[in-house]
């Protein structure tokens, strides 16, 4: 178990309703950006949820730990990461949501037969939500393979990713997305023809600051045009306090939309 | 003349700074979108703007009267609209922004040479402003033909107009768009390796809405990434009355950024 000797922290999300082990150095840190893309999802929906690149399961979780009727695979590439999201499922305080939850190691850029055989059954889930790798090769590197691997955006990586959450999720199913708003042509050109009724929103840390991260939601075979929502603000003008909006979402008391 | 035989209006602009005769029924009635479009030329903008489809010229209008160092050249297919753009040129109230105005009939989509030979002369604009008609063929139809052609998006449109903007503008030149959110997949596929540093703006009637219009601005040949700006409000959440800023922009007080 590579866990047990990987320095890590243990994490309270939702005000206490769940837990996350993450480790203390490596690999990619979930906090606010898995809280924001774990809202899109509905309160009341009761469906199957696929967690592409869950890291550590804080999105997945959260995800479950509000709609307490969903259940969720999560889906991780690293080994590391994966034990990790095992081992926060086999916590006591996490036992209501660990009933509905599942940890499959795979990449999520697999294709074909390669993608099903490693528990990814095309048409099978009603939910996706992904929270890619988003530093572009160029940004600064880190020395750390695992959170290098987490954290740098390669060639087609939206492509491919889209790609998958559209051949798993059935005809009519969702899918979320967290990116970088300069992100946002890649994303739209790999969405076409797979989701439709796509809604957009900003992700402001002010109301006068520009957008740090962008929300979307499609849905697969949809025809429905675009909508750019008003913006999620996470705080005021100055201070550190969130929004009461941005304080809901984190603390998984309401949903985005 | 067709003008004089076409029911008309005579419209002030800027507080009474310019004025337009506009068809009272015919062709494309401009307003706070020519507005809002033009408002995105900086104050102290000294160079050589084109404004395409610049209908009666209301947005060409307005950057002259803000920018008074610019000058335009409006670009517009129907004789009728160039027409009155013309006559409105020639009203005594508009005599400072008449010397720096010139009006050209051609058609955006026009390519190469005959392009040229149209008076869109590659590489001759420092910045390039575009109000592109944008109701889908399946929008209620308009029985006025001229109108039809004004507001009716066809298929590869976008980027027939951003082609032209991309050969007449000059490296290092800008563009600046406005448009519908559902055009936004189709207008930064057309914007990929031509113009980069891309600012889209929302433009929303109220702060609970989702936006109703986006400004895109672009620098030709920059590689620089794309900027997701907070949104333009237009109204307050409830009531009649603009925004500060919607109404320093409506009348030609600010620039939008």
């Amino acid at each position: 178990m590579p866990s047990s000797d990987t320095p890590h922290t243990l994490d309270a999300f939702h005000r206490g309703r769940f837990h996350l082990l993450q480790p203390a150095l490596k690999g990619h840190r979930s906090g606010v950006d898995a809280m924001v893309l774990a809202s899109v999802v509905p309160n009341d929906f009761s469906g199957r949820v696929a967690d592409l690149g869950a890291g550590a399961g804080a999105a997945g979780f959260a995800v479950l730990s509000r709609c307490t009727k969903a259940s969720a695979v999560l889906i991780e590439r690293s080994d590391l990461m994966a034990d990790f999201a095992r081992k926060s499922l086999a916590l006591p305080e996490n036992k209501s949501i660990a009933e509905r939850a599942e940890v499959v190691v795979a990449d999520v850029t697999l294709t074909g037969k390669a993608r099903g055989a490693a528990g990814l059954a095309d048409n099978s889930f009603d939910y996706v939500i992904m929270n890619p790798p988003f530093n572009l090769p160029t940004d600064r590197a880190t020395p750390d393979p695992v959170k290098a691997e987490a954290h740098v955006m390669t060639d087609g990586m939206m492509e491919q990713w889209i790609r998958t959450a559209a051949a798993i999720v059935k005809p009519g199913g969702s899918l979320a997305i967290i990116a970088r708003p300069t992100s946002m042509a890649e994303l739209l050109e790999a969405l076409q023809r797979r989701f439709g009724g796509l809604v957009i929103v900003p992700v402001q840390p002010r109301p006068q600051d520009a957008a740090i991260r962008i929300i979307i939601r499609g849905i697969r075979g949809s025809r429905a045009g675009l909508t750019l929502a008003p913006a999620l603000i996470m705080h005021g003008e100055t201070g550190n306090g969130f929004t009461e909006r941005a304080t809901a979402i984190n603390n998984g008391l309401s949903g985005l939309f």
